[in-house]
């Protein structure tokens, strides 16, 4: 059976010397986040998901959720306590707004917690997961009516949410939404259709579950012109807080998935469900994209959360399963085999696990300091430039983040060998819970294409060159040191590809947009690359500047240090070959007859 | 629900114009394989496997197999039925011996079939696969009764057969083993000791199921010089072929596993099994390889028999779905959305499919191909070339076409998007299926090092000189043909890097056998690059030629020389940081202390 320990002092690693909570005090809701709190949520929130929720991971991936005759949801055995004991010891309300009942935690705080939670327990995860974007899109667009009717249950965890986008003919283009919200006199709707994929759309967690709903109301234009948000509550809600009666919305069927069976993922009909308009009519898309872009950056941790545990559990097997000899003669000859560790194979795994997850951790945490600051930072500059640059890479944390998650699940499978395709070992279930974030909340090719298509040219190439500055700014002024410039050069290069890259693209996409769409992916792969190389620059600096200072955690630190080069000497050698598929273009994507795809 | 189209038309391409089967009649057993009977089992098997095997594909997996009480085990629903008109129909004996009742095919016409039924359902085709690997076994390490009594019925696919290696605590190291093997007076030995992962290991598809088992005869040394080979038979043959008594050999359980659920892979008890030696005590190893090599060519023809159905199912689903518009405007303005095939990154994933695909097919055939020469060929030196060449691309065809395998199924899945995720589309098994196939027969870390620690400096390199040589005067004579020459250019370039990353493992290795190890992952997988790259380049050569002398299938012709030019701008690009990753040696691989991969 799989364990799992909270990676707390990688954490404090790049919370404390990377980043430095400590000079964002002058963000208002950081002045909370004093370096006790900070440890009590690391500590104390990792060991209440190891010891909570860890254990239930892995016997809720082969029980999964039960749906009864009468639409209702049971989570898998011990789900329904683990969640009590969630909302009661608060872990529920760390980065909510206290006005609504939250602590007003930072949100680096909370998304360091969150990596946690994933890890321990992903399908868990996603129950709370799903209300918090709901949270999001009520707090910016609900009425003051509808944030104190729904959001201090929700905040609380009392109420889940959901989030309503996919129907059986559209995912990705809901300009296709057929989901119908026709008004009623006294001023709400009645929303009548068929929602597939509902994370969480229906259990036994909560006393009430708020649905967020896209519909078209009558005469809308059939595009995503034409989409309109609408809350919709399982029970109403009275005005004095308390449950109505039943709404019309109901679970019809549950999803028989690859992976996380511990959520329950619904097919949820609405026969002219009650629900109320949220924001403008016709805005629907707008207000999706706040939950989306929140619950993007929360897929992308789930690439870390799973990576992370998935090589915890293969770092332990290297240790204790024998097998053969070091190439270099035995390292124990006593024993009648070494272990897995001596073998360079095995190590190529766990070190490209190693150098992906600490590069993603401290990316996704600098990715919620840019959402903290865009939205509390001082200066309108330093809002923009966070806001910028959280815009240009939540698609690159999203889809590079979770196809790092898949790929070091699937190599840490491998280091178990046959063992690793047996479910009583974890290690499969890890792969088949991973793969599920490389496609929800836009797969990770739409992801590339709102990088490319989106991102990039928006206010004139903002973003990117904002991007590009920091990056080069940050080689130039480390190419001084000679601690840090190997790792710069090579660092150098990489973003001298993506560049170029850029360069190319901006040249050839107005000529053929298609030139921009077949470079998507690659591109998305090479800015990931320069993303978290950036992300090894600093920590080559932080675990520098530390042993300068004769930080007492000399291995830790000087681990950092073999494996930035690790990174440079296995990772960075990509930029070149993506760079080169980039500038192909399109010609090759494009030509084939869709016949000539048959083959037989 | 997943279909499946045996993809005969490239088959043929693959037969007649690539390798030109016609050209092979000087050996003896090509002479049964007449185009017609090519065309008969092309066509004729392929339709077997499609509409026998391929329904109960997507049933068998959710199903699964069920262990009894008493230890029997029986198939999913179909398969034993399927399996008897397997039997009736004949295909089970293509490439057997005609003395042992087989038709004597060539093993590259057997190969083509193959494929076909591991699309249509890998699991069920591992019954019969792991028997041809006993009867591999049996031929060349048995005695002639051992043969007499054994090989016709396993032939006939009246017995199964398995393979017996892995124990618990030793999987790779099979000097680990410590299954017993204890002398009887009649020259039988007597079996015990517990085996795991045993493919087909109990099952109601046959009558009787002859076991090759790995043991140690009392006082062998404690290593791999100290197993030999034995044949086990679940029930006793009588001198006269009749079945006798059951022997104490027993299914214990059936592994829950990630994928291939049709086939039971079981924990066998050996209690004092009666068994008798296969060849001499001690060199079971040596046997053992013979049906290993077999198996690797054959789970090599696993990843490219599960990518060929899965992007056949993919293809349907991008040119069924609608979702969204052409970057270049609607392609299809009557209809609310165009079809997924106008998304450059649709079209990049299933481009990636298709040139991969096809240039493993290609790889496949003719590694199956040298197989034939090497018994069969006239010359000494041509069979030592076949020999060769097959020895040093065995584990490049298992490691690559299995990495393929993987990968294909992915992105085919991910072409679904969400209901890529659901099971009842049938997408997410292939992925699962696909899983195992980089696992088992060694690793494919297991075959790297197999690579580049055994077979790169076999007979003083002689393998991998000849490689390089066959690529090189392929290159230097398409340089000169225009229509080639843009091809070969590419491909020269990515031979340079393999040339060059083996010169530096000659140099390095002998210093340092760790900075083997620490690029034998990168370095098969460029080797891979360039195998799949000489295939392309004789594609190209052989649709070139057919343009030029007016064949009839134009389209699908030139469709081959656009998937060639994809394969050189999008994969070959891939080679020089493969060489920088090996060449950048083993220290930043090596140097961590274990206590470094924990990051709590």
């Amino acid at each position: 059976m799989p364990q799992f320990t909270p990676p707390v002092r990688d954490t404090r690693f790049v919370l404390d010397r990377v980043i430095g909570l400590d000079r964002y005090t002058n963000l208002p809701h950081f002045q909370a986040a004093t370096p006790d709190v900070v440890d009590a949520v690391l500590e104390e929130g990792g060991k209440f998901v190891a010891e909570v929720l860890f254990p239930i991971n892995h016997s809720g991936d082969q029980q999964g959720c039960t749906r009864h005759p009468d639409g209702s949801v049971t989570t898998p055995d011990g789900f329904k306590e683990a969640y009590a004991q969630f909302v009661e010891s608060g872990w529920c309300t760390l980065s909510a707004p206290p006005e609504f009942g939250g602590q007003g935690m930072p949100h680096i705080v909370a998304t360091a917690f969150q990596e946690y939670m994933i890890s321990a327990n992903m399908a868990f995860a996603m129950y709370s997961g799903l209300a918090h974007g709901a949270i999001s899109a009520l707090l910016v667009k609900g009425s003051e009516a509808q944030k104190a009717k729904y959001v201090p249950k929700m905040v609380s965890g009392e109420w889940g949410g959901t989030m309503n986008l996919t129907e059986p003919q559209c995912g990705t283009d809901l300009g296709l939404i057929k989901t119908k919200a026709e008004p009623n006199a006294d001023g709400s709707y009645s929303i009548t259709g068929t929602k597939i994929f509902i994370s969480s759309g229906e259990h036994d967690l909560t006393s009430n579950i708020i649905h967020l709903v896209l519909a078209k109301t009558p005469g809308a234009p059939d595009s995503t012109k034409g989409i309109s948000l609408f809350v919709v509550p399982k029970f109403l809600v009275n005005d004095d807080g308390s449950l109505g009666e039943r709404n019309a919305v109901t679970c019809g069927s549950i999803e028989h998935k690859m992976g996380i069976h511990g959520n329950s993922t619904c097919v949820m009909n609405y026969d002219g469900a009650k629900g109320w308009l949220v924001g403008e009519e016709m805005k629907g898309l707008a207000a999706m994209f706040i939950m989306m872009n929140a619950a993007r950056l929360g897929v992308g941790l789930q690439g870390l959360g799973i990576a992370e545990v998935a090589m915890q559990n293969a770092v332990q097997y290297a240790g204790d399963r024998r097998q053969g000899r070091a190439l270099t003669g035995p390292q124990e000859p006593n024993e009648k085999a070494d272990t897995l560790f001596v073998h360079p194979d095995v190590r190529r795994m766990l070190m490209e696990a190693k150098a992906q997850i600490e590069g993603l951790r401290a990316l996704c945490l600098w990715g919620a300091l840019q959402v903290d600051m865009e939205h509390a930072a001082p200066t309108e500059e330093e809002r923009q430039l966070a806001g910028d640059l959280i815009g240009l890479l939540t698609p690159v944390i999203k889809g590079v983040g979770t196809d790092i998650g898949y790929k070091v699940a699937t190599d840490c499978q491998q280091v178990y060998g046959g063992h690793g395709y047996i479910a009583e070992w974890g290690m499969e279930q890890y792969v088949r819970d991973a793969r599920i974030a490389m496609i929800y909340e836009g797969t990770n090719g739409v992801q590339a294409m709102d990088l490319v298509g989106r991102k990039l040219a928006l206010n004139g190439g903002r973003a990117v060159q904002a991007f590009f500055r920091v990056v080069g700014e940050e080689i130039a002024a480390a190419k001084g040191n000679e601690k840090l410039a190997g790792f710069a050069e090579a660092l150098e290069k990489a973003l001298g590809h993506l560049q170029g890259a850029t360069m190319w693209l901006a040249q050839n996409g107005f000529k053929n947009p298609n030139e921009v769409g077949a470079g998507a992916y690659p591109y998305m792969q090479l800015t990931g690359l320069v993303a978290l190389g950036l992300m090894w620059l600093r920590m080559v600096k932080a675990a520098s500047e530390a042993l300068a200072q004769g930080a007492e955690d000399v291995a830790f630190l000087e681990a950092k240090l073999v494996t930035a080069r690790f990174y440079a000497e296995r990772f960075l050698p990509d930029a070149s070959g993506l760079r080169r598929k980039i500038e192909a273009g399109s010609e090759s994507v494009m030509a084939l007859d869709p016949e000539m795809f048959r083959a037989a």
